[in-house]
């Protein structure tokens, strides 16, 4: 059998490797049109800043071989045409022309098996100066060398980083660390659209202490300078800036499929049935260039990701193999590190779920990590997004300097397997002061979400008490922490009743108005609810999320 | 409604507030035989070692509020009686008698409902010298404190810990960290007896090389000393010792409930259905006191831990205030920290799935817990036992100084689904290079145990291959690392061919004996496994978990 597969960094290796395993017959040819094969192209953002020293350390295994085109041969059997292009697909011959990219030289090869794994590559908008010199874009390993080799010769300097998510960050802090200025356009209101608003202001607040500029809502029109950038120029203004990294998103690369008439889905990237077989059941395609089903939604969606592509190079090769296998599909789960902030999400968000025609409620809960009386305790903040209807859980963010991907993927091992709040609520996880809260804040943040779709309380949201303010709804805003904590941090309009006096100070609140209790997590603001509800007054809410979470001003 | 609750320090304050929170009419009444309530008896360890300043840190809310008497009044609208012991239940009459410890004044409290959380305590074996002066238990607020000034006014040195379980292990951190040298007996041939030996081995091993020393297989039979302890005696011969701990396990607090005539279960625990209610429908329990349904067998199990004791308490508050909700059931999921050493097991190990007549197939899989060339990558070793019939994860155990918790609740969560390690598999975990490899070590463990259930290689577990070499059998056992890692360690009667040259020289092999490949973490021992069989030797194997997992001497 001869296998060919189209793109050797992390879907190809992969199905390579594999289909040696299972059929160690096969002659498998792996074309890639760069230098580098199987590479980690999530590294490299590290590779800028140096926390990875080597590229080397990119292509190696865990043992420090490197995986260049001698390793897959001697090990793998998987023959290595690299620097070499793949320019047409010629399916009713079974053949593949590619042109090495040296000696220019053409040759056609035959396949019974073709598999895409051609990636993706960076969006570039087609504006004035977006190829001047120190404007990069961020994909592969020559692009990493650049831009640190600009670095270096440059003693920068002003960077501007066009859009927010997640490689603008990761390319954020990599440049910060360089000890750049950094400014993140972003033409969104919010930098990291992947996240509910609040949960990504709470990066965007981070960032500001850190010193990096975050300019939303704000669209990049052209880039000027005379053979290297000096200035971009955006809908608000014109600013000088040294060296601009572009990462408003990638687009699969699917020129090569479409040419060769396969089907492209409705996000744009090759389509594939759970077999990850194209519409030629002799072709198959994997990693950045397809599409995935959502798990939550049964949707197409378009998530790239090298943990995903890993998986389905896999399953690929499985059924290149004759292997029969599926791969389900993604939940979009991220993480994401920024400087000491972790940040990170599975499922749906709100808006996203309210979209998908979910009837959903939500919860903010900060808390603790670990033990609150263990020394390395830090805040993290969960938000929670579940069908009132089935109870499910949809999805999850999280924020905080202390640890959130533990969360997310507890909270995706759920989402996959449909549990409610209710069995999120009794999962048997491990507990250790130094690991988390007698009561892990997934489980915490599950008891709210059950307390909710029980009606034991009324809950109003921080950008529902903001508006009510800004619109000068009648209603008290009614703080339940101690006067110390009052005196610290406040927020405008609140009434302070610390929760210990609330019993023998019930006659100063009006009973014929909303009353809105919170305190510093909203655990005290419930349990003033409960107090206030039995004593007769019946327009009581918590504010989710209290003061921490609540995302405007405080004095 | 009159509630009365027995036992003050997790379960029982859980319940207190749950069932203010629910009915807030309802007389609640909280009986603690000690003076303090509502404590983290999980910290003291970590106040003993000074990891935790004050006492009061573990009695506090995370804001910083002690919960005590008047907190739990003003707040819970719970009265409290501490200091007070609960001295007979009659259920005829709906009344409990109880004493107050420094009055001696008794009284008979009414109840419609009545909860015990009386908790565990620890056994004391009847030995000589068991109550010697430096003998110690660590149970509560007291003997935390009796500990701290007996090691402050003794300069203790030389302390035996008696009991290599959970306590045992995280007072020899505590006591270590305060300069003692530390001894562990054990009467088991291994400590942690929750885990597989040869994961528990990994402990043992990291114990010595922080100076503590381990004896297993050693029975305590006295203590002797003149009002302290100046030696242990076991079956081994007498030490001198300044100092020591009881750590040989716990025992459900049940007298009073059996006295009342309530049912006890197997596992001595109070038997309680799944709403945590007693034989008598009005009266509830929850927490250490009872015993639980393991959630893969369904048997009852006894595995007392605070984290199962909030979860408990909150559905009998639940059912106490006629609100139906149900505990299910609990994994044994557990975590421990010794000293950098994480180390956590959920489910059943490999020795309990065989004897509930599972027919098993186990993984051993060593990997860094981040991407490879992530500088903080640290390794961890995952040890899973899988159903063979229906390809479900029954347990997982890790260890490491990597982080292992985050696996450990994956697993959890993936056990309590029912999840098959295919569905593991290709679980969305959420990945980027500070948190996980981009293929988890969990999923990657899956795939492991898929080749296996799919008969893509045949294994042998190092303690196989260690019986074989004892027995002198005839085998080849292939080393294909590097050279460089051949002269650092190797193991005794091993052949190296690294696997890069092993298509060159498979005449080097024999056809007609057994080959066991492996390599560090046997990765490329897999790898060597398919090229060999493709060659034509039909009798080779791969050694799980490679040399970093082989427990015995190495080179």
């Amino acid at each position: 059998m001869k296998v060919v597969i189209i793109g050797g960094v992390a879907a190809g290796p992969k199905v390579g490797s594999r289909v040696h395993r299972i059929c160690p017959d096969a002659q498998v040819t792996l074309i890639e049109k760069g230098e580098f094969l199987s590479y980690a192209g999530c590294g490299l953002p590290y590779y800028v800043s140096g926390i990875v020293k080597d590229q080397k350390e990119l292509m190696s295994t865990p043992i420090g071989v490197v995986r260049d085109s001698v390793f897959f041969r001697n090990v793998k059997n998987v023959g290595v045409l690299n620097r070499t292009e793949a320019t047409k697909v010629d399916r009713k011959e079974r053949q593949v022309t590619v042109i090495a990219l040296e000696s220019k030289k053409e040759e056609k090869i035959s396949y019974d098996k073709l598999v895409f794994a051609t990636g993706a590559q960076p969006i570039v908008p087609p504006i004035e100066g977006a190829h001047l010199g120190n404007v990069f874009t961020l994909q592969n390993i020559e692009d990493s060398e650049s831009i640190k080799t600009a670095l270096s010769e440059d003693k920068a300097k002003d960077v501007v980083i066009v859009g927010g998510g997640l490689i603008g960050l990761e390319m954020t802090e990599a440049l910060a660390k360089k000890g750049c200025r950094v400014t993140i356009i972003e033409k969104l209101p919010q930098i990291l659209p992947i996240l509910d608003w609040e949960i990504a202001h709470q990066a965007t607040q981070y960032l500001e202490t850190r010193g990096v500029k975050v300019k939303t809502s704000t669209t990049l029109t052209a880039i000027r300078g005379e053979g290297k950038v000096s200035s971009i120029v955006t809908d608000k203004g014109e600013t000088p800036c040294d060296f601009v990294i572009m990462s408003i998103g990638v687009k699969p690369n699917v020129y090569l499929a479409k040419d060769a008439g396969l089907e492209i889905g409705t996000m744009g990237g090759i389509k594939v049935n759970e077999r990850m077989q194209t519409s030629d059941p002799d072709i198959f395609a994997a990693g950045d260039c397809v599409e995935s089903v959502h798990l939550v939604t049964g949707k197409p969606c378009f998530i790239p990701l090298g943990s995903t592509a890993n998986k389905q190079g896999r399953v690929a090769a499985n059924n290149v193999c004759g292997v029969k296998d599926v791969f389900p599909g993604v939940l979009g789960s991220t993480v994401c590190k920024l400087f000491n902030l972790n940040i990170g999400r599975t499922g749906l968000g709100e808006e996203q779920a309210k979209q998908e025609g979910f009837d959903v409620i939500t919860v903010l809960s900060p808390a603790p990590d670990k033990a609150h009386f263990y020394p390395e305790a830090k805040p993290i903040m969960i938000k929670m997004v579940i069908d009132k209807n089935t109870r499910r859980l949809l999805g999850l963010q999280a924020v905080g300097l202390g640890v959130v991907d533990k969360r997310i993927d507890v909270a995706a091992t759920a989402i996959t397997a449909k549990m409610t709040v209710d069995d999120i609520a009794r999962l048997d996880l491990c507990y250790a002061p130094p690991y988390s809260p007698a009561m892990d804040n997934i489980i915490t943040a599950s008891d709210i979400a059950r307390n909710k779709l029980d009606g034991r309380f009324q809950s109003v949201t921080p950008m529902e008490v903001k508006e009510k303010i800004d619109r000068g709804d009648e209603f008290v805003f009614l703080d339940v922490r101690s006067p110390g904590e009052y005196e610290t941090t406040c927020l405008a309009n609140s009434t302070l009743i610390p929760l210990g006096k609330l019993r023998s100070r019930l006659e100063e609140l009006p009973k014929d108005k909303e009353i809105i209790a919170f305190c510093k997590i909203s655990l005290r603001g419930y349990e003033a609810a409960i107090i206030l509800q039995a004593a007769g007054f019946d327009n009581v809410k918590v504010m989710d999320g209290g003061v921490v979470m609540w995302p405007y001003e405080k004095k």
